[in-house]
């Protein structure tokens, strides 16, 4: 599993009480000379710890993504996979996960430089694949996902030593303000708040349909976001929104009929790669936690 | 209970299938001439079903409001009334109906000119309160609402003949995007969407807290929002949003920090007086459907 890193900068899930700590690795580690966002595109990154690009994908891109989805939420294979997840209640397909691995499409498209360059360029370095997956979020039926930061689980769970990772959603469908879009705290990428409580066993089986452990909780919360400002992530279907492993996002249910689905791809700096992890016995399934360190394009 | 009209314009809860009946009444009654809307704003009301008039009410005004609101909650007596309603898991409190009864202040601002004119002038008549209702929608743990037409419950269940009613909301909090703001499919008011499904015994007791009965089916209603567009009311504390009695609305759950709190006061003409229930065994109680017809300002 290699090396511990002797120090730990981000302990979590150990103290009596939730804590804040100020992050100590950079949000934006390249500059405007090392690919596609310019330099105000990698300030208001820095910022807010998150950018939309509008218009990455053309529609007939988007189309054969969805046909694509819609023919793996139907298939049984699919549907058994131990790395898809389905609602509580209506057993329906909520997420995917492994794309990048068991999907020729979603493989080009989590290498296509439209998408892995700006994640280079962010992160000034080679990257790999931490973890892919597609969401979808049906219509009226679309569930809330409560606020977190991934970088939580990823280092307690995960054993992803710093932050220096990030995701990059592609938006399959348009998302509005009433469909349930990415909320993301702006600013709250600068702090690292520390949750209350152990992991336990096989952690991950439960907390993919509703976390209880790993979450901040709401004093906390309520004091990040007074802090700074909830953006929601609306655009076209096509776009990307990149955001910070650490930024604290969530998303609200969706009780209009229009569905919003996704593919997530999180990026990590190959010199960022997983170690044992920080605060739980053993580490997640790889499908979760990709111990593949090749780098994307390699 | 007054005499049965001959014929029901609005059946519902009979059918085996849902039907659109298009409204046979008028959304806007009366014309600039009659109060203190504009041609403009009566027109966009009879357009989208629905209105904010900002800053109808000043922050002081609001503030105390919201200091009497404060007190209700924690008021034991408010607490075990039978017109309060709480949260099915926190038990903390939802609504609390007929303030304009049994409070001074909610009282004077059910009669408050700046709100009671329009509805005068919308409806072309003298009005009389149906219901009135405080609702809190706190931080975090603020529930959805589903879709529903109001006047489709006061039609079926308080006996409600035509659709001359309007209710007006008086926002005392700031409603954003992200906090689970009212949303309303503009058009939908010119069409009846029927429910499937008697009305069972006593149905106000669970339909408060969640309601199964009289709601329309995600078919009809993806229907109806596909003609018309989801438009979500926001502004800032002290604005009114007047919406018409069979405008499709919901609002979705808050998962942010920030409460939603708003009066609602419903008008209806006093042309239109409550007679027997069109689809219920027996009337709602007079909390929810007031029988008291005293026009406002007599």
């Amino acid at each position: 599993m290699g090396i511990k890193t002797l120090s730990d900068h981000y302990p979590t899930r150990v103290g009596a009480r939730p804590e804040f700590i100020k992050r100590v690795d950079p949000v934006v580690w390249g500059g405007p000379e090392d690919g596609p966002l310019s330099a105000e595109q990698l300030a208001r990154f820095e910022r807010n710890g998150c950018l939309i690009v509008e218009g990455v994908f053309s529609q007939d891109e988007v189309d054969s993504f969805n046909t694509r989805l819609d023919e793996m939420s139907r298939d049984p294979d699919v549907q058994n996979d131990p790395g898809t997840i389905t609602e509580p209640e209506s057993n329906e397909v909520r997420s995917v996960f492994d794309v990048h691995k068991n999907d020729a499409l979603f493989k080009a498209t989590a290498e296509d430089r439209r998408v892995a360059d700006i994640a280079r360029q962010i992160l000034d370095s080679q990257v790999y694949l931490h973890q892919s997956r597609i969401n979808f979020k049906p219509g009226f039926a679309g569930k809330e996902f409560w606020w977190h930061s991934d970088f939580e689980t990823w280092h307690a769970e995960d054993g992803m030593p710093r932050m220096r990772a990030l995701s990059a959603s592609i938006t399959l469908t348009d998302n509005y303000e009433v469909n349930g879009p990415l909320m993301i705290v702006s600013g709250s990428q600068n702090t690292f708040v520390t949750t209350v409580g152990e992991t336990p066993e096989d952690h991950y089986k439960s907390s993919l349909q509703r976390q209880q452990i790993g979450v901040p909780d709401e004093e906390s919360l309520a004091r990040l976001i007074s802090d700074g400002e909830i953006l929601t992530m609306t655009g076209r279907a096509g776009s990307v929104v990149f955001f910070d492993c650490n930024v604290m996002h969530a998303s609200a249910g969706n009780i209009t009929p229009f569905p919003r689905s996704n593919v997530f791809l999180v990026y990590n700096s190959v010199e960022n790669t997983l170690e044992e992890p920080f605060a739980a016995s053993s580490p997640r399934p790889e499908f979760l936690a990709s111990r593949d360190f090749t780098p994307v394009g390699a």
